[in-house]
Order: structure tokens, then sequence, then C-alpha cells
């Protein structure tokens, strides 16, 4: 597919029908992913626009490793391919959204567990308490 | 609150109770805030430590604007201010994972839309179609 456009002002970015991603200063954007189905968070992670126009053109996940600093087809190996059903984007096009469906086993967070979010941090009173496994 | 310690390793930041948010170069964690009752993405955001400490002591939502260059008490003007339901982390602690109750009409974006993730981008052959409102 074509280079991903710049939108040509901030009216255009926020209310015109052009898809015109907004990469960082590392040709990133970040990508939440959500299960289609439960609606639960799956994981965070980013795209450049290799990564971002293969998963448009397969309709399957492919995001950019910052730790491995590569393309990264998610399931290639563990056999998790994330199948998307929905992509969205947020107001000021630096954010995505997939709604996916994870083949294999289900799971997502490479600890194993189905999505990466399994702690939680106390808050208020209890906001000195250690993470909790949920 | 203390200052956030930094894990000692691997293992502890992804298997460990302590609660260690990885800062970027920016001195930014990312925050996705979900509607706790629809389930709802309603928003991707920034916490630098300041605000990060101000949402488990409040229990409301802070962030950091990048565009504005200052702390932000969302709502604070417009009345849609964030109840944190639950924090959560993930795996390695560079994403947080906020569930919220939204006072005020309810909205969260600011070109009032309920959600920022108004528009959806067409996947496979479609993928030359303009983005959709949604």
């Amino acid at each position: 597919m074509p280079p991903f456009p710049a939108a040509p002002d901030k009216q255009a970015l926020e209310e015109g029908t052009t898809f015109a991603p907004r990469f960082d200063a590392n040709g990133l954007v970040t990508c939440v992913t959500t299960d289609a189905t439960t609606g639960e968070l799956l994981m965070v992670a980013h795209m450049n626009a290799d990564a971002l126009a293969r998963s448009i053109e397969t309709g399957e996940a492919w995001y950019w490793s910052r730790s491995r600093g590569e393309l990264w087809h998610k399931g290639a190996t563990s056999g998790q391919v994330q199948t998307i059903v929905e992509m969205r984007v947020d107001c000021d096009q630096d954010a995505l959204w997939l709604k996916v469906q994870v083949a294999g086993d289900g799971g997502c967070c490479h600890t194993g567990r189905r999505s990466c979010f399994y702690r939680m941090q106390p808050l208020r009173e209890q906001a000195d308490a250690p993470l909790r496994f949920v």
C-alpha cells in the first residue's frame, strides 16, 4: 500500500476521513489491543509504518518489538495469531485500537497469561499496599 | 507518597508485587482508560510520576498533557472527572490500565464525543477506503 499521508491541518486530522497516523520521533504509534469478544484489554504495543501496513493488508496484527528491534508478526512462533476484527484510530491519530480474535491457546502475554494486565495497583488509603495479582 | 522505585531485575518487574513503573525517556508512562461499566476504550494518554502519584492518592485521573506541557486533572474544567475504579499495570510495567467512571456529561474526547476512537480504518481489500465514523 502507498505511504501513509500527513494530515494537512488539525481539522482534517480530527474530523477528516483520511487515515493519517502520526508516528512519533521513533517512527511508532501506540496500539491498544482488546479481545473482540470479551472487551478485555490484552496488551499495549507499538507499530511502525511497515507493521501497520502489514496489519491492514493481512488483517492480522503485526507490531514493532522495541525490545528486539524487529518487526513482529504476533503469534508467528506461539500460535497466538491475532485476527483483527476492527481497527480504530483516535482523535489526533497517534493511537490505534485493535479488536482481535486470538488463535492458538488464546493467550497474549509472554508470561503465559491471557492478558498483560494481571496486576492491580491499590488506590487512595491502600496506595502503599503491594500489587495484587488479579 | 514516596518516589516510585525501580525494579531490581526482570523477574521482580514481571512477577513481583512492587509497583515499579518504567517511565520513558520523557518521564512518561502510557495510560489506557476504559469505561468501568461498558468496557469501551475511552482514551490513551500519558502520566508523569507526579500525575501518577496524584491519581493513586486521589482516586481521580491526572495526566500529563504533552500538547500543553502541563499537569492535567481530567475534567477540572469540563466536569468530565474520571473516578478510578481500578488501576492495573502490565507485565513490564510501562503501561497502565484505568477503569473509570466519568462524571459530568459522561464524555471524554475534546471533540465532544464519548470516546476518542470514533473512526474505523477498513482492512484487507477495503484498506484504501476512507475512514468511517462509527
